[in-house]
């Protein structure tokens, strides 16, 4: 996916600059993944017990059940966290402060398993900056 | 899940009609698919080929593609349509046009299992109402 324009020259609507502000929260995520980060991946998201993750059928409630989660399933003894790539990032714009992104996971493990699938994220922007307030991913099954 | 105030009675603010709005598009569809009318069902989805339906690994693109799921898995020789239940809704403005609904769904098929899960749905408002625009949906595994 090309990157957004980031240029200072005047712009003819303010949208473009949000979608941009959201696609660095993606990026910036998927970096830390990469170099096995996870305090720093978990800062897109909301810092709330209001948050939720929504993965099968079960539901965490909250920012600390999600890096619960994303300890026990990639950052705990057996287990690791792979190379991990988003694609096919579509960011829509709900409002002025509050937007959806569909996109695709793909994880590269190093015993050659490749788990992948969708999310739907929702963000809404925060004083700090665009976060993700709800996460849905669901996986190949 | 009590029904939302429809008095005529002054509102403080519009915020709770497009609540009752939404969640009568929703009770709409359990209503329709109970009695296993599924083009009922379908009207609660934005009639666009850009409606998008994500489920595990897959991706629907369409209002046709997502008829043609919902008949393959439910309406087709050997399928059933089951009971269907919606709960625990959580319906999240995001905007004067735009919300987010999150939720659980169970099914009650005539064999006695339970196929059950969660969903996020996106909802816009156009001038014919409230409709889903996004609906990613997962199930136990």
């Amino acid at each position: 996916m090309p990157a957004l324009p980031r240029s200072p020259q005047k712009q003819e609507r303010a949208l473009p600059s949000s979608e941009a502000a959201i696609e660095t929260v993606l990026r910036t995520q998927q970096e830390a993944w990469n170099r096995h980060d996870l305090d720093a991946f978990m800062a897109g998201y909301w810092n709330s017990p209001d948050l939720t993750f929504f993965s099968g059928a079960n539901e965490r409630n909250g920012w600390l059940a999600t890096l619960d989660r994303y300890r026990a399933t990639y950052a705990s003894p057996g287990h690791e966290m792979g190379k991990l790539d988003f694609s096919a990032l579509r960011i829509e714009m709900l409002g002025t402060d509050a937007a959806f992104v569909r996109g695709s996971w793909h994880l590269t493990m190093p015993d050659g398993k490749t788990p992948h699938g969708l999310f739907t994220l929702v963000f809404r922007k925060f004083p700090e900056g665009w976060r993700i307030v709800h996460d849905h991913t669901s996986a190949a099954e």
